[in-house]
């Protein structure tokens, strides 16, 4: 394929994009609420009008607390990019550019989505007052510009850099430069990550200290109800969702999305050649296969999300899981063949894997290896996703027994917790590890990187559920503070416990991917460390990374050690920033006796103010030691030392990551499952909330709070960021390794 | 050094430590409490009789409970031990033999300890009523006897099996023949650990489920003091102590060091050569030097725990913790220059490593470099040791901070606690990766297998503390049970606290040995592979692990899947039998209100009944797992997936055992802390027993329970028992791999 014509084509599938996200943005934006409310139902007259304006009212806090947050960790954060930036210099100022725009493109996208997040979340509060059909819209229209938002931007943003690269740098025919050029360009993936990192672990630490902090003195010391207007941490804990649910896994997930895509162009670069009448070459045009994907993607989401929006009613309150996984569905279906077509026109029909020292690796390969590689991809993560459905949501047998254990209390709530997080690691981690398995073995890491591109390659339906998830968790809270009534608040519930399952499936996705880029990543950075050539003209790494090798097994161990110690420190610190919360709260409510009565407003301000002190803090020391812990090792142990850290983090992280998020929505929804007034103890009494089995799922759902939407999900970014750190430092570490030799 | 020589100075050890604990055990025996207690103190007249005779009935229905479901659970796992005999006489009659006799050792040592322990028990109560120095010198003394007993007699009936194996198969000189020879008696060890898996994972939902039940009911509803003896399942709870933690830990730590010690045979009498001369050959004898440290470790420990037994008097409760860690401290200083001393006499003075095709893998080796890997693993343990204590003992900050989390509920004493079990991987993570590291590059995996023998060559010491612990345990609760009184309880209270810090050095003993002992023979497992040549005389192996091989890394994956499958089976196992228990307690307190009353007696053998039960039912599932799973794998994947699969699982069950022991440790210390009345809140008033507090710490205590004592120390089985089953098999999945080739 000429590299024009992919061009073409990209460009057209994120024109197309992003005016699908304007097109919804703008549909969101249409609902007015007017203070005088003009036009609404009978509901809304007489007496509503100041239930109005208290919506209003919240939905602008939480929008002011977000962005406020955002702007001071983005001050931070900047700093810090700023310092990585200088120091990438010394590998090439190319990686520089790269690595700032990546930087750049990742906070844009998460700004994008708190922005769109926090538009439409008091929107779906108020349409849930019409119907469950119209908020659900609401809610996943806001999704939809997120998800199509982000995609569309990144892929664009990296076709220009490689456009721009392209023509600076590289002359026609000279595949040397070529292949540096995609060195340089990887450096994207990082900087995304690296902001992703702390965007994840800031705002992971965010949400559930305010979270945590608000549950303990409002649900289990005052018997507040959940987003009581009375409990002063309750604004906070909205503004939580918006700045670690959306903005973070924005960032997350723009990470995975770029990483793969330069792991793929960096392997295929390298190893990659089409067989041209007996010659082996290779032009940028035949490498433009992944973008090529990922373009289609995008087009196929649009229509799938037509349907759901223009078609599609959810009328039912049993219906919002099935039409949420549907969408999946659907677009796992209609990429198949379209992958399978994009194989044929993209892609050399005869090539060729080739090795480090140039000799041949996998030969007669045709388009079908390549498509094999990202359909294993995209169907294994419909695996995972229902298979996590399965695990998380209340419908099923999992989280029906964890709200069962309630009947003897907390304790055993959060031993059958626990235990079906562990369990819930068994196909997902099976899904992976056959997907890799074929996929090396068809076109080695290339083929992983397909993979993960693939499981990518719907990734804009899988932001857009996702991230309706969080828009409905506020809309809920929202109509809660506002005290828009009962049944505007069982709409919202109904909402929000299909959104803790397709997050759950989102962070599948996430950590399915995630896992996949970091192995082709891995790849990456062995192919670069077995072709290094020492001052004396040998190769001192071209051995691989045998696990019998004492440097390599130590450090594997000490990998596997990592997200453990990183966990711990996300883990305390949001037990930390919640204390801090809980004591706020209870000297409000102390000091204020007015505020409990209804009669005196809380200070929601403070709280805001000690959620964003806390996790800026707090999101520095796991920050640094994913991104020291790597660098340390390989500058004083040489690249056989990483090359055993990184396969370390990444099996025990992955388990780690998957175990944590599912055990977490679970104990979230076996609380949901209670409340919802399902629950019924063995005397076939409904217990319902303010019951002892209640206060029991209250603490699972506590627990799992850090699980799930801190430590869980940042351990993704952990196993991507070390392995594409390593990458970018992977000559660096070869001339280094002070401490240790063979 | 001669092989005769060798075998005298071992058997001297073995009879002076079987004479040493016989000698404790008379001392135990001695202490007869008669019906009519004459010569007791005054403290005991008039009314106190009947309490002694309750105390005397309670001891027994302990030991006749324990006896009783040994016997069913020897019954259960001799037919499976039976049929795995069967199967091995595929690979050799000899490797039968040796199998059957190591998992009847396993089983006799497993035995022992119960007896001891449940004579010990409610001597140790009785004792406690004259002083606390009494109560603590009976307790230890049991462990005494458990721990020289267990060693003397694995190492007396190894070494004669080595005799016989050597005289029947061996011809002088012949060193293939004595090669395959060790192959043979790595069955030994083999036997050991499959008897301990289903000893650890059986004993382990025994006591959990007893003691969650016990706690769910007693403590959590009815408000009842623990053990108390109106709760009917109190008993169940102590004899699971007995089975568990003494007669399951027995057989763990009796595999290890089987295990280890068959590992440094098998490696060394493949790889280590004596350079005698200018010719490469070994003896026998030459390779006696692992049995000489145990040997002479024995001899050691019987001085230091003579001097715990005969000299140090224990007045003071705080006084206990430090004196139990001075017995490690005291073993570890004295046996370094003994274990210098033995390397220069029992080793070659020159040697060198040979690898699998014959050339010099390591050269111009001296003892030195045998002693620096003991030592690094005897220090090493030593460390884990002490920084097990800081972690999990309520005298430091760790536990301490759990312990005022609790003032937020129970949510934040998980939160933390679960961050505490994380946090404290790192330092026995390093220090387990610096001992592998420096022993392979001194002496290669003989170098590994020497660090693990030198970590448990104070094993005796290691398994008295250890044992120490469920002795206490049970002695306060039997003393709760009499009735004898506060002063009494608090003396045993402070005995069992120090109990639990010792269990989890104990743990973390294991658990480090565990992870050197796998590594070891995993170093033995590729050895065979490398060396098998298929019928065209090609080494189809020859390559050994590399991470980037398709298939490792697909199997490093699913190996580190396991030990959360594995965790998942265990304990969801404990919360099932536990919620049986908890029907069984209810339907009692409510049928016959007389036993809260305290007018009736409740019929504890209904709850024996049901953990018996329900553990020989459970114990089926994972144990079928760590078996099944390698078998399976090398037979359809060949063994190159195996050889995947084992670090994959090493390294990834190394950090949750020992996440899952301390995270449990620390939780029951952090409720000891708050019923010791150390607990205060912010206001300055202290919180004990019946606070929400100490509700709070209840909670964590019971989720830690299956933590620490069923899933946590089976994972170390886990480990060790996959490498050594793969190690054994290791021709056959050669020869197979029927689903899968390169």
């Amino acid at each position: 394929m000429e590299f024009v014509t992919a061009l073409v084509f990209i460009f057209i599938a994120c024109g197309c994009g992003i005016a699908w996200a304007i097109f919804n943005w703008i549909a969101v934006h249409k609902i007015e609420i007017h203070h005088k409310h003009e036009g609404l139902t009978e509901k809304l007259q007489g007496a509503e009008q100041e239930k109005i304006e208290t919506l209003l009212e919240i939905g602008e806090h939480i929008s002011d607390g977000a962005q406020a947050f955002l702007k001071e960790e983005y001050t931070d954060c900047s700093v810090f990019i700023a310092i990585m930036a200088v120091a990438l210099i010394f590998v090439s100022p190319w990686s520089t550019l790269a690595f700032v725009l990546g930087a750049a493109t990742s906070m844009l996208c998460g700004y994008l989505g708190m922005a769109i997040a926090t538009a439409a979340n008091f929107r779906t509060a108020f349409c849930a007052i019409r119907s469950l059909s119209d908020a659900f819209q609401m809610a996943y229209r806001g999704g939809c510009v997120m998800g199509f938002l982000l995609v569309s931007i990144s892929l664009s943003i990296l076709s220009l850099i490689i456009i721009i690269y392209n023509s600076v740098l590289v002359e026609e025919g000279d595949l040397e430069t070529l292949i540096s050029m995609f060195d340089y360009v990887a450096a994207y993936g990082l900087g995304g990550s690296t902001f992703a990192l702390f965007g994840r672990v800031g705002g992971g630490i965010y949400t559930k200290a305010a979270d945590v902090g608000a549950d303990l003195v409002g649900k289990v010391e005052k018997n507040l109800p959940e987003d009581s207007p009375k409990n002063p941490a309750t604004i906070a804990d909205n503004v939580g969702d918006n700045v670690g649910d959306i903005a973070g896994m924005g960032a997350d997930l723009f990470g995975s999305f770029a990483e793969s895509t330069c792991a793929a162009l960096v392997v295929s670069s390298t190893q990659l050649r089409a067989l041209d009448g007996g010659v082996l070459n290779i032009s940028i045009g035949q490498l433009m296969y992944p973008l090529m994907v990922s373009a289609f993607g995008i087009g196929i989401c649009i229509l799938v999300s037509g349907y759901a929006v223009f078609i599609q009613k959810v009328t039912d309150i049993h219906k919002i899981e099935s039409s949420l996984k549907q969408q999946l569905l659907l677009s796992t279906v209609a990429l198949s063949p379209i992958i399978i077509g994009i194989s044929y026109w993209a892609l050399p029909a005869d090539y060729v894997m080739i090795q480090a020292d140039g000799t041949t690796q996998l030969e007669n390969l045709k388009p079908w290896h390549a498509f094999v590689c990202s359909l294993m991809g995209l169907w294994s993560g419909l695996l995972i996703g229902y298979f996590t459905e399965y695990m998380t949501s209340h419908s099923y047998t999992p989280v029906r027994e964890v709200a069962k254990s309630c009947g003897t209390g907390a304790a055993t709530n959060i031993i059958y917790g626990l235990a079906l997080g562990y369990l819930s690691t068994i196909v997902p981690i099976i899904s992976i590890a056959v997907t890799a398995l074929l996929s090396m073995k068809l076109l080695s890491f290339y083929g992983v990187a397909l993979a993960a591109l693939g499981m990518l390659s719907n990734l804009t339906i899988g932001l857009a559920i996702d991230a309706y998830g969080p828009i409905s968790d506020n809309a809920g809270g929202i109509a809660e503070m506002s005290e828009l009534g009962e049944d505007v608040r069982t709409s919202t519930d109904a909402l929000d416990a299909a959104g803790n399952t397709t997050a759950a499936i989102g962070k599948g996705f996430a950590i399915g991917s995630a896992a996949l880029v970091s192995l082709s990543l891995y790849g990456g950075y062995l192919t670069r460390i077995q072709t290094y050539k020492n001052k004396d003209g040998e190769y001192p790494y071209s051995e691989g990374a045998k696990i019998d090798d004492p440097i390599i097994f130590a450090m594997l161990l000490i990998g596997a050690m990592l997200p453990y110690a990183f966990s711990a420190f996300t883990m305390k610190s949001v037990g930390k920033a919640a204390l801090q919360m809980v004591e706020e709260v209870r000297r409000q409510l102390h000091e204020h006796p007015g505020i409990y009565a209804g009669t005196e407003e809380p200070d929601f301000r403070a709280c805001i103010a000690i959620s964003t002190k806390a996790s800026l803090k707090e999101m520095i020391p796991p920050g640094l030691l994913v991104i020291v812990t790597p660098t340390a090792v390989g500058l004083f142990f040489g690249p056989q030392a990483v090359a055993g850290l990184l396969p370390g983090a990444l099996v025990s992280g992955v388990q780690m990551a998957i175990s944590a998020s599912n055990t977490g929505g679970a104990w979230d929804n076996a609380k949901k499952y209670i409340e919802a007034g399902f629950y019924k103890n063995d005397a076939g009494e409904v217990k319902k909330k303010g019951s002892d089995e209640h206060k029991a799922a209250v603490i699972g759902d506590t627990v799992g709070d850090p699980l799930k939407d801190t430590s869980g999900p940042s351990l993704n970014i952990l196993i991507k960021l070390m392995a594409i750190l390593s990458l970018v430092l992977a000559e660096t570490f070869c001339k280094t390794g002070w401490l240790y030799s063979e």
